[in-house]
């Protein structure tokens, strides 16, 4: 199966890292052998027909900062679009920076890889949360998988489980913390007393929060994410514009330990129904599943027949996340035969 | 897609139940139509190739308690594996009752149906704890699929989580509490300050544990599961008889509360890793998403890539378990297309 990776972030980086961890892994259980036909990212890209060398895209990105350099196969400049126009291959795995404006440059990549008839897998959030009618639309017109079990809860496994483990049961309504940043934050200021400037402060130097935590702080994050589950878990034509939104700026350690003393934490809650859209500040009871601590993800869908069911799993990393981008890889493989 | 279903107690009810229930939204969303041609109890059974009626089914059990008295259709006396020789079918359907000495009927009537190229789906622990290997090889040979998602907690999504949702990852070991008598003793002991005889009593009381609770409290339906896990998940090729079990009649309301005071709760954990099968009373601590209480059933997958995914879901109940199958068989139906 010949693939296409667009962006060499940690999540592109963890996908170059897992299969060449898992290349007889992958040959062995599944007789698939992924190439590496072409990758990019913003300095340009490398292209060879035979596959590239994953640990030499990751050793070139590693020391130069450009896969422009990778020997021999890089070319600069060369945008993603160029790079679908020239390259053959099956998949596409876009997995550029979210941006939640516009969702460029990853809305074009993917439109034209499923115009072409290749399959896509994604963890970009960005271009699911403003268009994913018609991204899905586009996918089943031209008779191709669209995949992004990424691109919510990196690791923890909801998109899938929803359509294939948990197939036959209706989904009515889906209860989570998808945001590990805002989650790791709350779960200091409960333990520490401390305030939310001071902790969000530990959590940049960390590395956890980033220096614009924008994002995460104020739900935008866990908002595209809820979005993502709503279209495509309940079925609902949601974009970012129809979510109530609100982040946990306004949390204060008093307010922490008042819930604390009757039993209770806070947490930033999303919940999608098809009555409602909401990501906010909620009360959730200590030892229930969603009193979770740290970077961790947990999200309960609501059936008519299983009742509950509830997944916890790590909510970012680098190859945590680029585990969902290989099950669903695997999982395309696998429809194909 | 025409099934026969063998066995018709709670489970084999709920099949019935969620098949009627779901007719339309099997029709629409999948495009699967699932007629019952034959169903079988201790008294007979029902054949009639142009589907039983499931409402009449439930009736004729609820008002008979045989399906041999099913109007018209029904037979005094033949067997399961009689049915099978006789009927046009698809797939087999296989919920009699989990026999753990020599998994009669249900082995004989599944490996009639495996070889005779029928797909079959189950929810008995019995032929997958003492003949994993004959089972799943037979299928294999045969070239049908045999899944039992139900076989494990309820509808709590583990199997094919592990296979599908989890594709790519290597899953390196299993935890977790897989019995929901022993988890409802356990957690109104904690509550109470009961002792084990007085709370097994009430449990009995209320219809959660058995008359003769031996293969919960002794730890040996966990035992099956634990095996089922891992044979099917981790590859191994493990029986029964390899399990280390301990039940917990010997758990104190001290040593409990002795565990409570340092912020543990006692609880039947269930373990496989490639070193050992192990069922026993063990230490969790409290606020872990393993302190779940009441019949919930909870697992960690402990994974390469994705670290630690955790479910919950209810553990039991008529309808929960038929939702399992029913995925099980909604997911045969696609592979088939």
């Amino acid at each position: 199966m010949k693939i296409v990776i667009l962006g060499f972030g940690a999540v592109g980086r963890g996908v170059a890292r897992v299969i060449s961890l898992k290349k007889e892994y992958l040959q062995e259980k599944y007789g698939l052998q992924l190439d590496i036909v072409a990758a990019a990212d913003r300095s340009g890209g490398a292209i060879f027909a035979e596959g590239l060398n994953p640990e030499l895209l990751l050793k070139t990105k590693e020391e130069t900062g450009k896969l422009s350099e990778y020997p021999d196969y890089g070319t600069k400049g060369i945008s993603g679009v160029e790079i679908l126009q020239k390259v053959e291959y099956d998949c596409l795995v876009e997995v550029t920076p979210t941006d939640i404006e516009d969702a460029e440059p990853a809305l074009s990549h993917m439109m034209q890889a499923l115009e072409d008839q290749k399959d896509v897998v994604t963890s970009n959030k960005g271009p699911l949360a403003l268009s994913f009618s018609v991204l899905d639309d586009t996918a089943r017109k031209n008779g191709v998988q669209f995949k992004y079990e990424a691109s919510v809860g990196g690791a923890m496994p909801i998109i899938n489980l929803a359509h294939d483990t948990l197939a036959g049961s209706n989904i009515e309504s889906v209860y989570g913390i998808l945001n590990g940043t805002t989650n790791y934050i709350l779960s200091r200021m409960a333990k520490e007393g401390s305030s939310y400037e001071q902790t969000l402060n530990e959590a940049q130097e960390l590395g956890i929060a980033e220096t614009n935590p924008t994002q995460d702080v104020d739900g935008w994050d866990a908002a595209c994410k809820i979005v993502i589950l709503a279209n495509s878990i309940l079925n609902l034509k949601a974009t970012l514009k129809d979510v109530k939104v609100e982040g946990i700026s306004n949390i204060t350690p008093e307010s922490i330990a008042l819930a604390k003393k009757e039993g209770y934490l806070i947490k930033l809650i999303s919940e999608a129904s098809p009555e409602s859209l909401e990501v906010s500040p909620r009360l959730v009871k200590e030892g229930s599943p969603f009193s979770v601590e740290g970077t961790l993800n947990v999200a309960t869908l609501k059936t008519d027949l299983a009742e509950d069911v509830t997944v916890v799993g790590k909510g970012a990393g680098s190859i945590e996340t680029a585990s969902a981008i290989l099950s669903d890889l695997v999982n395309i493989w696998k429809a194909s035969k």
